[in-house]
């Protein structure tokens, strides 16, 4: 290991914990062709950045996002804040020459995601990285998912079943936080979680959703302000109250351009599935089934053995011959939620040493985006709605 | 037990079947007002049907339906054929003064079902009963399921998520019976098992679907001609070919009218699925889960206890205490698939012993064939369609 | 067809329901060479068994047995009677000729045993026939585990793992119903459910267990004297008790001819565990898994395949392919835990029709006696215990 | 945070590479009164030890075990070595004033563990602390597992039903690695996977095992000698061979002094079963299961709800509100194996900053190696055997 990455991270709350184990733990797992070094943490309120820095392993920290990006002994950028700042943040990252990993959804609109994509096509002509924090791909079931269904193991993919369910909300008392607020959120379960599962189902089927037709729901109109908040708990605030001015629903059937259609679903009401993440494709020789909830496991569905044999074979995903788990455990031992984060960093730290570009790139995430605005525009307009295509430029 | 309700069956295939064992069975298990007796079945080939009557049953057969019909010795007409003969026969035997269970879909197009629906109403003035046969309301955990939220267990109900998936014609030399012909079947997966989760969902949630957004998809256009065929299995015909001129798979989005969202899916293509109904319904209070291929269990979540030990809860509905069971083995001794259609012949029985109202009526099953129609309007449109009403006339 | 099997039944509360749920139903789903007459039923009460004879569907009843067994009109006596009655009741029908299907364990001791073996021994040279009910063998699940055995699909037997486990004594008010009472029902949980697992485990395994180690254990040894009883439920009958006489429950360790090693267990104290009925076979080539409370599933571990792809296959046995489904309804429609008994009564038909000896023999029954018999002798002792041989002249 | 509690780890194999995770993450996630510091790792070998201690994340490095016992600068001692060295290295440990955390099985001999929980005794007198690392105790669902218990939630324990299936050793050609030679190991399945069961039922239960039944067997006889092995896994050296001289399995009935009785299995031979560490307890009013393949999971059994709604309950074990699981993440995002260790080791921490003793002590670790004591006894015996007494003075 003959070089550090030394890595500014802006945001300390979920998603940074989530980041800083990754960070923290991967070269103690994997053999990387470069060491992380975790070099400074970025908040708003300085003391409580500086308690952040010291409970999540950060060398420094500040108040200054824009001195993170700035600073000569930075290599790569973490965005871990809500939507509404990662395009500023990304784009100074990269017009400085630092690599960016930058937080899901990309952005909270399509517009300053077109930016961030294109900004991206040029810094990689000088070398510079950036990529979308799409985790969920770098669980090993879902990356072995990709592998099946790139070996052609499933045939020709007929159907796509995807939700992403979680209840955190059903509760009306539950206050009104960041994430329910459009101008910081950018949308509700449609951005939040709705976006893994596209993103997600793209990866795997190696196809893109063409035209979708959706519906979107807020349940609970009007929340109390909240008084404090972490990771996806929260407190209220007394009587004052306030909008909610996101989804609390996003329900869609697609077509993919490979042929498939695709019903998805995300939503923060479907009391009793606290992440239920899952999802089925059904193709001519074979069929897959993942549930995060179960996120150990994958089932697998081979049409081709003789007929008395059939059925659902629910791989434990824990072999070393599986994506990832050769640094783990023995087989049985199973991962949790932050191994895809440190997964995550691996793929980047491995692709930036070897001068290749990680996936998803942001014209991926971008590709994302526009689906998420057809699922809004089809939802405003009741009919179906194609998915603008992201330019030739942007793909770089 | 002073009466005989002496039964006429037209049909003897894979619903002739399932009837005939539930006819057998029903005095044997349940202890009823009325004994049914197996009185005719009825068939276009002489010889087989002599042989079906043999083999499943019944005391006499014939191949003229009208006299069945039209027969002083007999009560009730049970229709087990193909949907295109549904409405010419019920109508007959409702003006004829017999009882009628016909299997669904009510019909082939709406204007039968109303036709149908309009005539049940007014046979139901002298005391003649029509139910149509969406037998899966009859298995014990559905049966619960809608107990359970009609005694509000579960609170508002936000979403509805339902899925009816079969596998069997993913082979594109599977031959084009009968059930791939609109002219016969009406419509594909959407009409044969689409129609049961329409029917369920209603049921169990008590609510009625407004508008939906669908598609609908036919994989596999063209297919050898049949041979033989048997249930849903079938064998082909060497090289002749023929169109399939129905759907293979529809998906919608629906809005219910107490305020729940909804996705549906039926596809006879989810490779390994082989009579996966599922049904998952998410309240403000708890949720509920059902998939018939593990069709004695249901799972429940109960969010108004302890967040600690909350949880999908597994019943075995196999106790006493549950519908239809008492008349059964002890507990965790399975039913099976067949056992539905002994219940709804022992409901049917009892209702007409007691002069009311079996359900579901047909102005019910009229209802399912509206939403059926607004799949397929919506799917050609491209756009979301309203349910048309079930009118007040016909709803008697 | 062009036979009747005329069938007299001894007994009909709990296995008399469920035989004659199989005799109604065999020949209407089954071709068969001979079709039976369900022509009488006996019972000790004339009025009960007059109204048994009306609502189990037999053309005549009687209290008393020895004219069935006498009777030129009967040709097989089917005996689901405790088991304090099955030698004396067995010997007597094979004396006269008729066929035997004897509910299973085959009697209370292993002389009667022994002598019920020797008789149907000495009867198979007449070509009468005698089968034991071990009715779980007849489970298509269970069938299948079997033909995956013989055909060397696991490879080396080492690990069997058996339980069977109820929950219907838990209760210390629960009454002193005749299957808690050693004089009639011989044994408790280790004859009733620990002898359906060792017959089992022996089938499917084609191993024989040599020897045991045990533990009984009765957990509640008062309770109230019964009112009334049905099936494995029962109502008390005020302050009146008496002593419960046998096994709560029985576990024991073995050893098997061909090298397994075995774990079982049967309990009627397994709170929440209705009818867990569930075997385990590890071998070196694979596993196989079976739970009587899924039974319509069997999971299957192929150690052959690649091991990324290795996992538990969840079989759905419901298949054309599978054994006795054929004649039943399409993929992924179930049946119950009553076909069991349809299956056991198709297999003995077909027996004899052919002239062969039915499975399991008397003496195979034996055999599962002398296990159950060194199982107490074990427990008395505290020590391990060989099984005692089945011998040469009873084998025939 | 105001002390440093600095750490000296002998071994650095799968059980070093995964409490060196532990306590890397253990300070980040949890809020304690006391900063793990990963002072110095011990190994056999220079170079490797090197090596790992950059890999791991330790501060220093050394082949001389007694100089990290005998160090100022060291504060607790972490033994990650096999069994045959626990003793040595425990007891020159507690001698020298350092707190000890010493891998399970607490060591290969009873004398030897009598002899550390004496010392361990002695040594709590000065503040010195010892605690065994049976660290399945630590995964949430089995804390909250004992929770229920102690809570009367399932009332009088009946049945303990405990299993730990591994299969990593089934093929014959796996080679003779140092968990096979009794002289390194003490013994094979029994004292790896089987003293966890033990340690763990007794945990959960509250209950000791009074006397054992029990089997033992070697499937496999001779084995190739190893070229390299790593965690669990391992390669092969050519034609050499060596005997193995441990248990591949180990199977025993029990009696708990509470009145339960059990069955436990512990086997490296359960093709398929990767880490089924799987505990079921019965009792009065409910029962509790528990599979470590999927290990954020509980099942519980309330048998005083109303009967038509008692079922499996599966806890999805994240909620905040679950042992250990506030420090996390959300509801529905799951832990993993290793977390199990860092939940070990935050009990650690705070017991010695508390000064407190932390369990499993020394003395319940010698309890668990009397009873794998006498199953080796019942096995050579073939007889019930009780287990030793752990002397007064011992426990303290």
């Amino acid at each position: 290991m003959s070089q550090d990455l030394r890595v500014g991270m802006v945001g300390y709350a979920f998603m940074g914990a989530a980041h800083s184990q990754a960070w923290r733990t991967v070269n103690h797992v994997f053999d990387l062709p470069a060491r992380a070094r975790m070099s400074v943490v970025c908040g708003r309120s300085a003391g409580q950045v500086a308690d952040a820095a010291v409970k999540l392993g950060w060398e420094g920290h500040t108040t200054d996002w824009r001195s993170v990006v700035e600073s000569d002994d930075i290599d790569l950028v973490d965005i871990c804040t809500p939507g509404d700042t990662h395009a500023e943040i990304a784009l100074a990252a990269l017009a400085a020459g630092k690599h960016v990993l930058c937080e899901k959804p990309l952005a909270n609109s399509v517009a300053e995601a077109r930016e961030m994509a294109a900004a991206a096509a040029a810094a990689k002509t000088r070398g510079v990285r950036a990529m979308c924090g799409y985790n969920y791909r770098r669980v090993p079931a879902v990356a072995l998912m990709r592998q099946l269904v790139a070996a052609g193991r499933i045939g020709t993919i007929r159907h796509v079943r995807a939700v992403y369910l979680q209840d955190w909300i059903v509760d009306p008392q539950f206050p009104l936080v960041w994430r329910l607020r459009k101008e910081i959120a950018g949308s509700g379960a449609l951005g939040d979680i709705g976006a893994h599962i596209v993103d997600l189902t793209q990866f795997v089927t190696g196809q893109s959703i063409t035209a979708v037709s959706a519906l979107t729901e807020t349940f609970v109109r009007t929340r109390p302000l909240p008084s404090a908040s972490s990771g996806l708990s929260a407190s209220g605030n007394g009587a004052a109250t306030g909008d909610v001015t996101v989804d609390d629903a996003a329900l869609f059937l697609a077509r993919l351009d490979g042929g498939a259609v695709a019903t998805y679903e995300a939503t923060r009401f479907a009391t009793g599935r606290k992440n239920a993440l899952r999802v089925e494709l059904n193709g001519s020789l074979g069929s897959l089934a993942f549930d995060f909830e179960r996120m150990n496991e994958l089932e697998v569905y081979d049409a081709t053995v003789p007929a008395a044999e059939q059925g659902f074979t629910k791989i434990l995903v824990t072999e070393a011959e599986h994506p990832y788990m050769a640094a783990w455990w023995p087989p049985g031992h199973l991962i949790g939620y932050e191994h895809s984060f440190t997964h995550e960093v691996r793929d980047l730290i491995e692709a930036i040493a070897a001068g290749q570009d990680p996936a998803p790139s942001f014209a991926d995430a971008l590709q994302v985006q526009l689906v998420l605005d057809a699922v809004e525009r089809s939802a405003a307009a009741g009919s179906w709605t194609e998915v603008e295509p992201v330019l030739e430029a942007v793909q770089g």
